[in-house]
């Protein structure tokens, strides 16, 4: 017998007859002996027609109202699944976030979760109940009602299983598992049987939209197996688990390709302190996340700075830089989106000397310009020419063999 | 300055154009310096829509899901027209049925109001707020969510008027007052200024669709002065409150008409003790409502039984009598569904000899046959065929000379 938490995305609880099926799903699994708590989120595209109801009333709908809608969509999916088990015979409860005792800060929309007090879940498993709880919400001290932002049912799932010290926490979503590669891009991508939290939470970063990066940190943090898998098929997936033994530490575990960026350049920057920090201070301010910056002397007493930013935050950027570059006495602004960033990360990366240097020579072999590079501990990321990007991910996925295996350390 | 309490139901919340205007209104009156708490109910059908989704999944399902889910649309409502009244920059603030204080029974889907601590809505109040409070819910000593059941929303407001001491509650709806009797049967129907509880009880248990007869009920045990008045002009309703003056007791105050009956009719049934009790009993465990109930003897240790139900509970009424009527020995079953009721009520009847003899000699002026008759304090109820219904009503009207003005006691 063990306990499982489960979570159901807004894709797989679409429809009533998808909630059915995965009624039917946890009716088996229960019957197997199993205690089963699920998280759920908003049917389908709930959230959004939420959103546009509260932002058609207002341009800046007060966030605390704004949690008080968007919970409604999470508390309809548990009422429902609820129904569905009953009506196959299968004892279910629902609760809320806050009656799951999710206590949450105060800052509402983004709220982070402070204490889960299980004892009301425990009850309820007790009495042979399937616990369906509502994702993405929780309550501060206040009992004000809280959500936990983007990826909350991820974390709210994760944070569940932490807290009931589950066997496992299943993320069912509608990718099979954590893949070497994005399979549409290249054919012999394969599924990787486990990944390292590091890893994932790299891989979460740079966009791999499986699961959240909050999430893989809570997971890491107390240490939950999770395991992503598809919703549509009883396939295994992938587990995400510590990885201590070196055995277990591959030099390259995955590639991620990022195609939604913009580069920007400042040139002619005079070489004074403080240039960098007053520029970097302000587009952080506008809330829009840089990545991937060099900054590099040209001249004698003039820098060039290049960063890379999401394409959908280039008008911001060009605009904060344009409102700058006087004060900073820049000569030229430019910008370009005809850029892709390919990044390969594994965990074994730092006891593997010429990890870095055999991708570089992968891409210079197949003609590919490196305009930025950018490494960590675990993972080296390299801007190219965006027409490039799927002849990179090819050459790259097969330098490191990824389509047959992980290489173990050299 | 007064504390105001409004309840606006779904029609007048179903789209933001609505909320947005109620918001303007509001603005407004908080301007001059009232307390405003206000009472919304779910948006249009967004109520049938929920309850057709878990219906699609359960014939019979769980009450408490039924209530964890239902009480969403309260929820949205409250969050677009706090968020509405935001951006027209008036402070507000959401709250659900629990976090305004509403304790109740446990028994979902139909709980009862036990205890409202207002004291949260006390404190926002007093910081300049206008308070926005989803009707029809509230929350059990254990906190989970309930529902009213019908007429919650106007008991919500009833009862939050009650706990805090409100001057008055508005009921918004789509009618501008309580009538005389229904405008669409009678052209010079009149609107009533003030009418008491207990003739507002008969009227809407005789089935005007106005207001609730548990509200009512609510407001007449804590004396609540209820305002009802139109959602879509500014003109004064009705205001139902307390006479006891007999200045303001009149014969008759209105008239209510209900074609949507059936008769039933049980022949020959033995002149036993006990048998009235056993139908009786076994069609009030199906739910269904009886009215009018007459036994007459027609022969010798030989009843007839005649009722009326609801029109919608005929199949099912039937079907029990038809089980039932074996075993008292019953000669035979018949219905009609060609019957109306007419009903006078007026709070001064009782101190008025002759008021029923009027109304049944205008009805035989006319050549009406009355088939049942009942009576009570403040009313009097005549079955007639439903084809005369119209003629019934007019004359009935005419006799008592509501189109000019009620008239005193004789």
């Amino acid at each position: 017998m063990a306990l499982i938490v489960q979570k159901y995305g807004g894709t797989s609880v679409a429809d009533l007859d998808k909630i059915r099926k995965i009624a039917q799903k946890l009716a088996l699994l229960q019957k197997k002996g199993n205690q089963l708590v699920v998280v759920v989120s908003a049917m389908g595209k709930t959230t959004d027609a939420l959103v546009e109801m509260i932002y058609d009333l207002s341009d800046n709908p007060p966030e605390r109202e704004l949690d008080m809608l968007l919970s409604t969509g999470e508390q309809v999916s548990i009422a429902l699944l609820s129904t569905a088990l009953e009506s196959l015979g299968v004892k279910a409860v629902s609760l809320t976030g806050p009656q799951a005792g999710m206590l949450t800060d105060s800052k509402h929309s983004r709220s982070k979760i402070l204490n889960i007090d299980p004892k009301r879940i425990m009850e309820e498993l007790s009495q042979g109940k399937v616990v369906v709880v509502a994702g993405f919400q929780g309550a501060d001290q206040k009992g004000e009602i809280t959500t936990l932002g983007r990826g909350g049912s991820d974390t709210t799932a994760v944070a569940l299983a932490a807290a009931l010290k589950a066997d496992v926490c299943e993320i069912y979503t509608d990718v099979s598992g954590i893949f070497t590669i994005d399979p549409n891009m290249v054919k012999n991508a394969r599924k990787l049987s486990f990944i390292s939290y590091d890893e994932m939470l790299e891989l979460a970063n740079l966009g791999a939209k499986v699961m959240h990066p909050r999430a893989v940190e809570y997971g890491k943090r107390y240490k939950v197996k999770i395991h992503v898998r598809s919703s549509f098929s009883e396939e295994e997936g992938t587990i995400i688990r510590e990885v201590t033994s070196l055995e277990e530490k591959f030099m390259v575990s995955g590639i991620a390709c990022d195609v939604n960026l913009a580069k920007m350049a400042i040139i002619g920057v005079p070489d004074q302190p403080g240039i960098a920090a007053q520029i970097f201070t302000r587009i952080a301010n506008a809330g829009i996340n840089v990545d991937l910056i060099v900054q590099s002397i040209r001249k004698e007493q003039e820098n060039d700075i290049l960063f890379t930013v999401n394409k959908d935050d280039l008008p911001k950027t060009l605009s904060i830089l344009n409102d700058v570059s006087d004060q900073i006495g820049a000569k030229e602004i430019y910008h370009d989106e005809n850029v892709a960033k390919i990044s390969i990360i594994g965990a074994g990366m730092a006891n593997s000397p010429g990890v870095a240097a055999a991708m570089f020579k992968a891409l210079a072999d197949k003609e590919i310009n490196i305009e930025i590079i950018s490494t960590s501990e675990i993972k080296v990321s390299c801007l190219i020419k965006k027409d490039k990007i799927n002849l990179a991910a090819e050459t790259v996925h097969d330098t490191f063999m990824l389509g047959e295996g992980r290489l173990p350390l050299m």
